[in-house]
């Protein structure tokens, strides 16, 4: 358990219990509508509901769509700027892009178009031009980097809503199923497959208010050097790595991707998103980013709360056959991503077992499902 | 000229001077990205930038998408909320998602799924189960009403970037345009054509900032009882219309559509979108809901004010050839919608000339584009 004094995630203030009931009851209710794509001659692809994206028949494709937004990342970018001037909204552009496309590409499409949603606490916020080119322009490069087109958004002023001087980011996505046996949905995954996890740059977009609860805490805050020199606040602000251009690669060179999972808020409870009974055994672990140990050793995280919360190093989980296992490591390390094959789907009860680390974490602690 | 006392939406706290600049950089940073489409074989459709839905060429049909806010009609409903003890989230999820689903219909599409966005203030939002379920309850009615899928969403709190208690509420929507002919961009537009107009419930979603200043200068606040002997508060949070039913029945009946517009912010200014110039001549006006009649008057707006800010009466405008216009008011009619023939497109320059007020909107005061 976690030192009574040190930080969790629940006394830095997002409480999971609080908000899995409405996450549920939302879930149920949008479940009942899903006979009305009948009328239209269309069908969803039930397994895709509670996935990280919906998926829908078109008849020759499927398509697949998501919002999701950055979270408080832009909250540290703000304090960033005001120690060191630079602003950070390139990077937290591609933050809230690699939100919605992970998520996106995690049910085998190939994302096509991006909405932005940036949401200001007042009209002054868009009169920065210093942050407001930077945020237009990480934007554009990113859609650029990653082949997308950014269709249009919406950039609304809600004073009374949104804090003033804030911003709430957010990204929508589209992307396409072609052939439809790309789709990552279902009864593909199975005893014997590879579980290959690829690189974090760092904290990515989950774990930020623990993050900003320790800045607080630190005497020099944001400031503090990490070890390799940074301040802890640069540090952080590493933009999300995109993975879309990996699992491209990955369904191009005929790698057979069973499932795909986007390790976001839960840790690495979410390598055991399928809802299948498995047992994920880990046996390798991928380097923590320097920025991340820092993190759990100054908020006194054990193992357990470390890895149930943050990525520690693995941003996203392919699952493949065993022995095209190597190939998609190249694969993705040929592309500038590091991937490690780190363990393997086992038949047993539903658990992630992080065996370098005697840790495990039991289905039960990830409730993502009505 | 308003008076000077009143209440312009400038001082209301909406700078769309401000607001604009970035639009039209986003727009062309958004624009040089459209080409990534090619690698997947797939086009946009260039017109379609700049209009409410961005609109992507599948091979045989269209998809149409959008993300859109709710804006600061909340902050009413919690108002609200503290004067009568009833919770109106019902209402504000329909206005939610009519936002979104009121934008993708103006390029003639279906609406087919929905996204929930719904960004709290903390997570204790989620925990209060009267406002919870009647949101979820509404979000799922409105889907059943007009026959969307609701496909999942995200629920994220974010303490420190929304304001405590509040709740950031957007809608993203995915739409096929089926046959493809039914697409209403372009070259469809024409001299001669009727206008349409169809009625609004109220205030919608746009204008609210002005709406809820007036309500801190009024001695009863939101209490105040406007004609009809309702509450201001209660009157303003009456749900938008949603105008999907109506479009799907035009197109079902053979009306041939040449275009369609969402009358949002800047008022009917928004009847001259389209990108070409024309004169928008009308000659005969919907009546104007009471609680705009109220807002008008006690903020002392001026005509120009109030028609070139609030919907007025028309939520909506449909733009068909001149003898389907009394047919297209027949079946907005059935469905329960009221419907005007109000007026002609003429050639001649870019403007909204609203002849019963002597009223004249340029093409100048209306910058969408870049």
């Amino acid at each position: 358990m976690t030192d009574e004094s040190g930080l969790t995630y629940k006394r830095a203030g997002v409480d999971y219990d609080r908000v899995d009931p409405l996450k549920i009851m939302a879930q149920q209710a949008a479940l009942a509508t899903a006979d009305n794509l009948h009328a239209a001659g269309l069908t969803e692809i039930a397994a895709s509901r509670g996935e990280s994206a919906y998926v829908v028949d078109m008849g020759e494709f499927y398509t697949a769509s998501i919002t999701e937004c950055l979270g408080t990342k832009s909250l540290v970018a703000d304090r960033m700027h005001e120690i060191t001037g630079k602003t950070y909204y390139a990077a937290i552009a591609q933050d809230t892009i690699a939100a919605a496309v992970n998520d996106v590409i995690t049910v085998g499409a190939r994302p096509l178009t991006i909405h932005a949603y940036w949401a200001a606490g007042g009209s002054e916020w868009f009169a920065d031009e210093q942050r407001m080119t930077a945020l237009v322009q990480g934007w554009q490069q990113v859609c650029q980097d990653i082949g997308v087109s950014w269709g249009g958004g919406e950039t609304p002023s809600l004073a009374g809503v949104v804090q003033p001087g804030a911003i709430d980011l957010a990204a929508s996505c589209m992307g396409i199923i072609r052939p439809k046996e790309r789709l990552t949905l279902g009864e593909k995954l199975r005893a014997g497959d590879a579980i290959v996890l690829l690189e974090s740059s760092g904290i990515h977009t989950n774990g930020l208010t623990l993050a900003r609860k320790l800045a607080d805490q630190l005497p020099e805050g944001y400031a503090t050097q990490i070890d390799g020199g940074r301040a802890y606040g640069e540090a952080l602000l590493d933009p999300t790595i995109l993975y879309s251009p990996v699992t491209e690669a990955l369904f191009e060179a005929g790698i057979h991707i069973h499932y795909l999972a986007h390790i976001t808020g839960h840790g690495w409870r979410k390598i055991m998103r399928h809802p299948a009974s498995f047992t994920y055994r880990i046996n390798a672990l991928p380097p923590v980013p320097l920025v991340l140990q820092f993190l759990a050793e100054k908020a006194r995280l054990d193992l357990r709360e470390a890895y149930g919360t943050f990525n520690m190093g693995a941003g996203f989980a392919v699952f493949v056959p065993a022995h095209q296992a190597e190939h998609a490591v190249a694969i993705s390390e040929r592309l500038g991503v590091g991937a490690y094959r780190a363990g393997v789907v086992e038949e047993g009860p539903k658990r992630v077992v992080i065996e370098p680390l005697d840790l495990t974490y039991e289905g039960e602690s990830l409730h993502l499902r009505a």
